[in-house]
Order: C-alpha cells, then sequence, then structure tokens
C-alpha cells in the first residue's frame, strides 16, 4: 500500500504522478477495461493511458502502485446539500413535508450560520472524499461559505445558492434571494479552478413564477447551471395541477425554464410527454434513488430519461436524507431499484449504472468535458480501490463488484485536478479530527 | 484502537473480557441503550451489563476499549449459500431461472466440489466477519464441509444440508437426497458447539411432493430445522397453482411440511391468507430484500409479516445474487425498499429492521435463547463498531446510522462465543490471504 517517490531530474520527467499496476476503467467512449494498466498525470491532467508493460520506462516525480487494484474515474454526486449532513439522523421516517416544515426549515433557520455552514460542509467533503466523489453539484445557503470550505477540501463542484419565497439562512429578506444568488455566482465563477457557481431555485413549490424566471434569466445572464428540484412527490404534482392546470416539468418550461443549461432534480412524477419535453430542451436529470425511497417519494422514470438520451447522473441528497453520501451504495440501490420495479432484470445493467455516477453525471452538470472518464487530455480525477478483500474476490467482471459489491470505504487513493487529496485512507487536505469534534459538539446542542 | 491485556490474578477475576466506553445498543425487550456503557463476558457468556462507571471496579483478563463506538448484537443473516461467493459477478442481470438453469446449475456441476465448497465457505466466513455478522443459516451441498469450514472461523451458523430432485454437487443419485442429509443432519447436530445442522429442501419446484414430506419428516426426526426457498418467483406461483391449485404455502401446508421448525425463504409471491396460515402454524421467514430486488423477483409483504407477529429475519442470500453479504446495507435496502413501495414513510422504522437483523433473525432459526440480543446469560457474540468516522457523525440516534449509514466496513472488532475472532479489522481465526488466493485462482480457470 504504499506509494514510492523518486527523484525528478528533468531528463527523465515524464509526469508528476504515474499510477501503475491498476485495473484501469476508463468509462471512455469504447468503455475500455485495461487490465495491469497504468497511467501518466502531468500537472492536473491525464496524459497518458496504457499497459503498465508499455509504460515500464516512464518516470515520474511519484509513483503509486496501485497493486492490482481497480483505478477509475471519481465519482461525479449531481445533487447535494453539504452543510445538512449535521441533521444526519435527527428526523427520520416522516414524509417529506413534515421533515421539511417541521424539522429541517426550522433546525435550518436557528442553528444555520455561516459558521455551522462551514462545519457541515467540511464534515461532507471529508465523507466525500472517504468513499470516491471528487465532484459534487451542491445547492444551499451561504454558499460563498460551502465555495470557500470545499475549496480547502480540493474537491471539484458545482456549488449553487439557494433561492426560495421565504426567510432562510443568510437571506432575510427573500425579495432579494435572486440579487444576493447573482451576486455569488458572479463572484464565485472563476474565483477557483475547481469551482464553479451557479443558482439553485429550491422548488416550483417555494418559488413562485416571478421567482423561477427571474432566477432562470440571471443564471443565463451570469452563465452558470440552473438547479431545481423537480416533481419530487405526489403531493407538489397535484398541487402544480391544481394552480397551473399543467404537469410540474410543463409548468417550467412555460416559463422558459427549460434548456441545456438546467438541472431537474428528482423528477420522479413526470409523464412520457414531460420526459421529450426535457429531451428536446436539453435539459439534465439527477436521479436520487436513496432519498426517494426513504421518503416514499416514488421511483423516477430513469430508463425512459436513458433511452431518451437526457443526461441522467446520480445523486445522494443531502445527507439528512439518505443518510449517507457513499455513491457507491447508490449505484447499488438504483440498479436493484429499477429492476424489481419493473420486473425486469435486464434493466440498469451495471455499465449504465456506472456511467451515471460518473460520466453521464458530469455531463448533467456541465463538466462531462473534463471530467468523469479517464481519457486524455481530461483532469486528473481519479480514485483507486484496493480490491484485496473477501467481498470483491474473485473478480469475473469489475464493473459488477463496482455497481454491486463495493463500498465507499474500498476507496484507498483519491486524486483531483493531479492532486493526491487521500492517500492510504487519509485524507490530506482537511483536519479530520477537529471536523468530527466540531461536527459532534454542533450536534449537543441541537433541540426542536 | 488498542485493546489492553491485564495480568489476571484470581483475586480480581471477574471475567475474561471487558468491554468499555462503548454505546450498548443490546436490542433487549427494551431496547436498552446504555450510554457510555461496559459489558463483562465470563466465558461464552455476557455475565454483566451497566455503565462504565458503574463497572470501573471489574477485572477482566482482556480490556477492550470500545472509544465511543456503538457496542451491538452481531447480526444474523438467516439465508446464505456460503460456497456461492466464487461466482459473484460471474452472471449478473438475468432472470432466475436463467441464472439457475443456464449459469449456476452448471458451474455447479462442473466446478464443486470439496475443495471449492471449502474455498468459498472459507471467503463468505471472512466476508462476514469483516462486515459484523456473528451467526449465519445456510443451505448448500457437501454441507459437512462447509460446517467444517464455519467450524474453523469460529462463526455460528445453522447449516443445511441441500435437497434437490436432480444430480447436484455430491448427489449422484437423487434418490438418496433425504437420506444424505438425514446422515449430515445427525453428524453434524451437536458436534461443534456453535454449529446447528438443519435440512435444506431447494423449492417446491425442484422438489416432488414425496421428497418434501420425506425431507420435512427426517429434519422433525433429527430435530433441526427445516429450511426451503418458497414463492420467490411469479413464474413458480403461477406454476404451484396450474399443477396443484394452490398458492404455494397452501401447498406446502397441504403436505404438513409448515411449523415453528420451518423457515420459508423469500416468500415474495403470498398472499393474505398465506401469511395468515404461516402465523397459525407458527412457521419464521427469511427476508432478503436485495437478491429479491437484483433478480426482479418481487417484494415480500414483510410488514404484513411482522404485523402478524411472524418471525422474520434479514438475509444476504448467496454472493452471486446480491452480491455481497453485508446485512448493514441490506438493512438499509430493507428500510427504503418497503417505504417506497407501500408510499409510507412511516413503515419499517429504523428498530424494527435493526430487529430483523438481530433478534429476529436469531428468532427466525430457531437461536432466539441464545444469541441476536445483548442480555445476561446470552452468548457473547457482540460487535464493536468505529464511529469515528465523517458518515457516521454526529450521532443524535445510534440505531438510524446503524441502518442508513454505516456498513460492514465500520466493525472493528468482532466476539462470538465469547472469543475475540477479528481485533482491529484483522480475522484472527482465518488465513486471509490465503483464502483470497485460493479464490482467485479458482476463478481463473472458471468457463461456461
Amino acid at each position: 500500500m504504499t506509494n514510492s517517490e523518486q527523484s525528478c531530474e528533468p531528463k527523465f520527467f515524464d509526469g508528476d504522478i504515474l499510477i501503475k499496476n491498476g485495473r484501469i476503467i476508463t468509462v471512455d467512449s469504447q468503455n475500455r477495461i485495461i487490465d495491469n494498466g497504468a497511467l501518466l498525470i502531468r500537472s492536473d491532467i491525464i496524459s497518458k493511458i496504457g499497459t503498465t508493460s508499455e509504460m515500464a520506462d516512464m518516470h515520474a516525480c511519484t509513483v503509486i502502485d496501485a497493486r492490482g487494484g481497480i483505478v477509475m474515474p471519481g465519482l461525479v454526486n449531481t445533487h447535494t446539500h453539504l452543510p445538512m449532513s449535521l441533521f444526519r439522523g435527527f428526523a427520520d421516517d416522516m414524509p417529506l413535508i413534515t421533515w421539511l416544515n417541521d424539522y429541517m426549515f426550522k433546525l435550518e433557520a436557528r442553528y444555520i450560520g455561516p459558521e455551522t455552514v462551514q462545519c457541515g460542509t467540511l464534515l461532507s467533503c471529508a465523507e466525500m472524499l472517504l468513499s470516491g466523489t471528487t465532484t459534487c453539484c451542491d445547492g444551499y445557503f451561504h454558499e460563498e461559505v460551502v465555495a470557500e470550505a470545499v475549496y480547502t477540501s480540493g474537491i471539484r463542484a458545482v456549488l449553487g445558492q439557494g433561492v426560495i419565497d421565504f426567510p432562510a439562512p443568510g437571506i432575510v429578506n427573500p425579495l432579494l434571494n435572486v440579487e444576493h444568488a447573482t451576486s455569488y455566482a458572479q463572484k464565485f465563477k472563476n474565483r477557483y479552478p475547481r469551482i464553479r457557481s451557479a443558482i439553485f431555485c429550491h422548488s416550483p413549490y417555494t418559488c413562485s413564477k416571478e421567482t423561477l424566471i427571474h432566477a432562470k434569466q440571471a443564471a443565463l445572464d451570469t452563465g452558470v447551471l440552473f438547479q431545481i428540484h423537480v416533481a419530487e412527490t405526489r403531493s407538489e404534482r397535484d398541487q402544480i395541477r391544481q394552480q397551473h392546470r399543467k404537469t410540474t416539468v410543463e409548468y417550467l418550461d412555460s416559463l422558459g425554464i427549460l434548456d441545456s443549461t438546467t438541472l431537474l432534480v428528482h423528477a420522479v412524477w413526470v409523464t412520457d410527454a414531460d420526459v421529450d419535453i426535457i429531451r428536446q430542451r436539453g435539459s439534465s436529470i439527477s436521479h436520487n434513488p436513496e432519498s426517494n425511497m426513504k421518503l416514499a417519494s416514488g421511483i423516477a422514470p430513469v430508463l425512459d430519461f436513458i433511452r431518451a438520451g437526457i443526461p441522467t447522473g446520480l445523486g445522494t441528497d443531502g445527507g439528512a436524507s439518505n443518510n449517507n453520501l457513499d455513491l457507491f451504495t447508490e449505484m447499488d440501490s438504483a440498479a436493484k431499484l429499477h429492476k424489481v420495479h419493473r420486473f425486469d432484470v435486464g434493466v440498469l445493467d451495471v455499465l449504465s449504472v456506472l456511467k451515471m455516477a460518473t460520466i453521464e453525471g458530469a455531463k448533467a452538470i456541465g463538466l462531462g468535458n473534463i471530467t468523469g472518464s479517464l481519457e486524455i487530455g481530461k483532469k486528473a480525477d481519479i480514485i483507486i480501490l484496493d480490491t484485496h478483500k473477501p467481498h470483491l474476490v474473485p473478480m469475473y467482471n469489475p464493473i459488477s463488484h463496482l455497481v454491486y459489491s463495493a463500498t465507499g470505504a474500498d476507496v484507498r487513493d483519491v486524486l483531483i485536478d493531479g492532486e493526491i487529496v487521500v492517500k492510504d485512507r487519509k485524507i490530506l487536505t482537511l483536519d479530520l479530527d477537529g471536523i468530527l469534534i466540531k461536527a459532534t459538539e454542533f450536534a449537543s446542542h441541537l433541540t426542536i
């Protein structure tokens, strides 16, 4: 499990980091798997991929021995509310509306400020790093604090400031919601190389028509992703239908919300016609199966999204409605849920699910050209799994194991943008003990 | 993470092992949780449970510091086919009948013998130990080899020799099936303290009426558990209905199969009347949600079983249809699946699910009086979880975390029958490296 560092004289220099002796799952357009593979990183970019023997003469400052494990793209979590991990397990097993109105919104009003947002975000970043997530797409409040915390963790992220039509953390006057989000989006659009800003409208039932239109326009003007919870529950569908005589998707489309820079989160209660609208507009989907199961929201028509060619990624949702951020177990849940739901073992095969958690997720949040697969020229967002474990042996098909057998705890090393951020399961960028102590201290005072 | 060992002079002796500084989840009849708790073990038995301060003066040969983690009963896996982990991931995403007839039965005929049964069993035992399972209920062939391998691992188990009406591993003449199973059951009934023998009829569609009656009578005569796959798929239900004009449960009941020493595995396609029959006969259920999801079999009416007071445990099924033996993620799947299936967040609350994986599972396989909960006088089958991890912090409700946030990889120490079998995630009873090498070697030759 040791990584060796070599002296780096210029005449021998081929790259900064050489990973060797791994089974490389590229998730590229040919879905290539390279047994006993090697991968060279120069600066933040993948510069060569081949077999270890083909690349035997290459030199790099740091050599990482994957020791027969799996080398694959870091996972992409297309929907989180990072600070909410602080509420994990506080309020389980209640309907979404009760959970939101009687617990989460009240807890947020009472406890969420810049300091707690920082604490919760760092906690989530630590969890994501240790379970192999290298990119996330977040929506919350005090998002500038989220951005600074995510920056310190080293994670790649699209971070959306929340817009909602009532007072929320950091938002005393909801009339200034969109202005606040726009100002944040502009400020953080290019502040850090790994971070892109976004605007996150909470939902069509918590934002007025005017707010939705205004926020979408602001996202377009700023050139950032627009995210929104859509058609999550049956009651939301019924409410929108009653108020607007439309499905939720038709309603948003009538406002001009749907285009190729809009990410629709959940999309459980959508019709065949809705799927066609989403496809035509070029919007993307974040599918959150475990949250939808736990909150008894329903089962999204993911097979229809994929069949229609709609970029569809996986999301864990916040830590309070899942209750972890492990995308490996999320893959397992997705693969199994749709099989039993459709009574068809052939649907959501393991490769499709792996793509949702990597390249399709990256596409869904607008980062498909830089991450989500291991290809020359892409950013070096890479994880290495230790497969010398009884639940991963024998290995006939590594992709089957990634979906059905592995968990985030099998991730050994994590590289983002060519930087080693986790080495032998130790986070190099964050003070994990300090974060755990702070989060525990926060929780010790919590009451409702 | 260190355990200390004290000198053990008789005058100071209170017990063999003292576990302290843990949050003890007893899963006893009052569902007591003892914060900062301690637990004393004398020989193989739990002799005292209290707070660490109450038990500060107690001495034991070995002191295990749980360091603020969770101390809980070891998990009970009510349905496995241990050697089948060797086929994990070889044949995914196909219907049960294709999977069985075109892959598993063929692979078994070609590759399964005493040596491979031993190899696969040890592999599964290693996985179970490292994910906190201390008791399992198995059904396979060459079960005497399974029993010897399980014995070396230290796991508590109920192990059933398979009965099926066609040639199977170790069974050249199916007419002698039941005799073979009976002879095994007698031989291993009391051979090892932690192991009980059983008879496992594969299913009502692979065993004739005569075989079923004969095998059940043999189990009764020998005084061992009788296990059978029941109503797993819709096609099985239809076939039995066509042949016998009865539901599968009615059919088995008409043969006198159902009583309080019968474990019905899967029980997906059962009616309300069937549930009532099962309740009246006192039979038990093994619920295998992940296998049922992965094979698209259907969703068992678990809420009805529990409401009727039928002992209902959790099972992973074999490693080839899940594809792991982790009961923590199985708990998560069970809790979430039934919520979304019933559109009701209130069903299968976390405590009910934890009980399925512990005390109810123990009851279902006839071991409720000796394991499945932490109570004075019960066997010391105990696991300790390291909760100093970002996905388990903060902790408002430890049971929520066990069901929704933890995985088997959070298990640090495992004790069975008062013996430490896993310490700091190292298995003390088995040669893990040797097992992994053998299993990998086996797989390298496998073709169909």
